[in-house]
């Protein structure tokens, strides 16, 4: 993985190596730190941690965590570790499968798991193999959700960010295991339906479902210039690193 | 029942009959009929219709349809054919339970089934018997979201109103049987969580899930006065019986 970009995060807070070619995170990574309410002290392990952007910007908002990104191609991990390293953020970078966990990590727990799968089912090889591995739901999304719970601590909490018309899945792989579910649809304009969706649940909690007003990423209608135009909670989780935490706090 | 009151429904373009204690139905059924696409020549089954409101809402926007209503409750299903006839719409009113459906239903199709299953699970039983059954859940979500696939022509499309943390109960019953499922939440104002959601699907599809902008109900912050705070959006269904269909509509 030679060529290389290094991109500015949270407002040029983290700087970031990714590949020019092949899966490089964006907005959905940042947008998913933000929503996990990690506190000091507490332990988070992220699923398909990538080059580390999601891990580095709750690092970076949080200090004080235990992080441990887990990875299954070797050269994202190490692109991890050495984004970890650069930005003075502690990540243990473990290379391994969400399918076949490695056994250091089956015996450890976790308060917090935070992880972005991959968005498209199987399809054909792209160009780039570690943006095809990346992109491709080769481990099903309840897997993830499955291996997500099961290293949860008793009222742990998972954190997603996924394709909303994988909304079900979400539900289904969630259902009797954990609850309090939270929904946060992520539109990219106002009136338009949800491209992402942040899913947010309590391992064996009981609490309703909540389905919350949309987050806005933009701020007006598509034109055509390419000017900057996200809304001010955009702008304030992407540029600043504000955290969406409070939209999931339940109402007392 | 021998205590009603008579309401105007859409503008006072339906006046309805409804116990003054008991279950009334509002603007949930009123939505309800919004939402669903059927088009005149269709059949469409209403699952515990009640006093007929959502029914009549429909039969009063698209003449031409044959209208049929299950309801348990045997002076409920009684007000409902009264409402019809005062109303010039025709339904066929039957009088049975979804969860033992009649056998004279049992042989017949529907292009669009309709429902808004009662919200509450069990609970105490309240003052007024009528009222307690509607808004109880003796019969699970999924059991009517069951006969509402099974009544539906193939392609057929089932439209329900429920409360919006009911969301993953009515997606899981959903998996498998139907697809293209689209959820329009509803929110009471702007920026709030949704109260109700709307779900309609294809029996058979496969088409992706959609999540919807939120519709909002009412215009401003929660204020002291009582006077009309509707949106225009929400105006035009409750008072001018306007369709939400567009919005469930794909985009091709």
């Amino acid at each position: 993985m030679s060529d290389l970009t290094c991109d500015g995060f949270l407002g040029g807070r983290l700087r970031i190596a990714q590949p020019r070619r092949g899966f490089r995170s964006g907005a959905d990574a940042v947008m998913l730190a933000a929503a996990c309410p990690a506190q000091a002290g507490q332990a988070v392990l992220e699923l398909g941690c990538g080059a580390g952007v999601a891990s580095l910007c709750l690092g970076w908002r949080v200090p004080g965590l235990r992080l441990v990104g887990l990875e299954a191609q070797g050269d994202y991990a190490d692109l991890a570790r050495r984004n970890a390293t650069a930005n003075g953020i502690e990540i243990a970078v473990v290379t391994g499968d969400v399918a076949r966990l490695p056994v250091d990590l089956r015996s450890q727990v976790f308060d917090h798991v935070i992880a972005n799968p991959p968005y498209f089912l199987g399809g054909t090889a792209a160009p780039d193999g570690g943006r095809a591995i990346a992109r491709r739901e080769d481990t099903p999304l309840a897997a993830w959700i499955d291996v997500a719970l099961r290293r949860l601590v008793p009222r742990g909490i998972v954190t997603l960010i996924q394709r909303a018309d994988r909304l079900d899945a979400i539900l289904a792989a969630l259902t009797g295991r954990a609850g309090a579910v939270t929904i946060l649809p992520v539109a990219g304009r106002a009136g338009r339906e949800a491209g992402r969706v942040i899913v947010q649940a309590q391992k064996g909690a009981r609490g309703p479902l909540r389905l919350l007003a949309p987050f806005v990423m933009h701020r007006e209608a598509a034109h055509g210039g390419d000017r900057e135009d996200l809304t001010e909670a955009a702008s304030a989780v992407l540029r600043e690193g504000s955290p969406l935490t409070a939209l999931f706090a339940k109402v007392s």
